[in-house]
């Protein structure tokens, strides 16, 4: 495997992800709705920046963050099943397909979601490839990223702010909660994985943060320009105003600025990095240009 | 501390549970449903069983369980908020009390309840008081018993049996499911925490089954003896068939010459536990006389 290439990754991924589904002991009834909703086509970043960090090291190092890879794609997964709940953001449709309660039903596709979400600690906590430290820490930190001060916060946090004024400090908040907070897991949990010194630990703590804040400003940038492109008239201000986004609060072009600044922040930490782990992170460029605007 | 007061422990239990909800860092928003759900009053039997088992031994043997039995509960509340849902059994009142959804929103709910799931992971994984090794099994068997081929595969059961015809095998399996194995969990996780033989553990294990069973049969008896008295003319036939239930099936005295063969069971298993470890257990007595019927 080369160590430049994100798809060969993602193949290793995929076929974990397909060992794991095989392994475990769920009624089929239960299985149907956690398959449909695992294999619905996402772009796998959390567990790819994990795999490909610890693959920067060896292959061996990427191999044993591979369930904790899995782990967190159940994590991420089990979101999107809520996120898109009708008392949530009540979307039919995701990648194109029709959603977990769309195509089953809601009770359904809510027990699909918090059986995805227990699985992944059963997942960790059942991995003979780590260390019971290293387990304890792990999971420790994936809860505390994704619960009740973590993603569900922020996921409450998005869902009160809605047709409200908020500030950009509030805005970044919600973010760092509701998206930040697991590409943070994904990179620390490498350090931990691979046992990296406690300052390249933090270094890849600061990417994680950074890449999340990069994504988030990438993602609703994306919104606008789409729209604006598909109805040819741009943005309606009642649709713009109905969520606070970064070009919301600060402009499409100030906006872009940020990206642009917080981008080089982030090329400058793989620098970094690369300088004092004395490997080559190079890979970590290829995550920057998923938030590439053009 | 008294050995045979359930009380004394429940005292215990509250305190810990506080002193866990206040150094909580979650924003008030989200603490405030899960504070609302978890403060219900509730008769804490599972994380009191855990508890029981362990003050049985020494009260320093208790005190080591107390983490797990407030993450333990945490399980059990989102179990309740998710299963109350319009979408699942679209329930209003809980102990007299609106359900989580009509006091806050579905939305809010719905999250409150991922919240508590999550955190309960978190719980455990930082607990000072117990070795990793501990926290691993730990954490294992508890997503185990809660997730996928759980209770949430038994929560799933159980709606896809409404309106059906089942056999008594199918609801023996759902009850196992839903409910038998969050009981489980509690007498293992006291046998691994207070690092008891595993003969012991076996007979422990065996314990939380057969009371689980009790407690299904007592439960389904209850709805049937309740509403006889309540309606004074007996079950309505249509109510009656919605659901699947011991005295369904059964009928209800050979329902109730269930529960008494199981009872007497749970007390053997009660006098084996006593007679292998040299420690009196008869304080699990006292649970068995929450099945009680008169």
């Amino acid at each position: 495997m080369t160590k430049q290439d994100l798809n060969d990754l993602r193949n290793v991924f995929e076929t974990e992800l397909d060992k794991h589904i095989r392994l475990l002991q769920t009624p089929i009834e239960m299985l149907k709705p956690m398959i449909y909703s695992l294999k619905g086509g996402g772009k796998r970043l959390r567990p790819l920046l994990l795999l490909a960090i610890l693959n920067a090291e060896s292959e061996k190092h990427m191999k044993k963050g591979a369930t904790t890879a899995v782990a967190l794609e159940f994590i991420h997964t089990y979101s999107l099943i809520h996120d898109d709940l009708p008392a949530m953001d009540n979307d039919d449709l995701r990648r194109g397909q029709p959603t977990a309660h769309i195509k089953f039903d809601e009770a359904t596709a809510i027990l699909a979601g918090d059986a995805l979400l227990t699985d992944a600690f059963c997942l960790i906590s059942d991995d003979s490839k780590l260390k019971s430290k290293q387990k304890v820490k792990i999971i420790s930190l994936l809860s505390s990223a994704a619960g009740s001060h973590g993603m569900v916060a922020g996921q409450l946090g998005d869902m009160q702010a809605e047709n409200k004024e908020i500030t950009l400090e509030e805005l970044n908040q919600i973010h760092e909660f509701k998206t930040g907070k697991l590409f943070t897991f994904a990179t620390q949990a490498a350090a931990i994985i691979g046992e990296f010194t406690p300052e390249v630990e933090e270094l890849l703590v600061n990417f994680g943060e950074t890449f999340g804040v990069l994504y988030q400003i990438h993602n609703d940038l994306l919104d606008v320009i789409d729209d604006s492109s598909l109805s040819g008239k741009g943005h309606s201000s009642d649709e713009f105003n109905k969520k606070s986004t970064y070009p919301n609060l600060l402009g499409l072009e100030e906006s872009k600025e940020v990206l642009g600044q917080e981008r080089e922040k982030a090329e400058k930490i793989i620098e970094k990095i690369t300088k004092l782990s004395g490997t080559d992170y190079s890979i970590l460029n290829k995550f920057l240009s998923f938030t590439d605007i053009d």
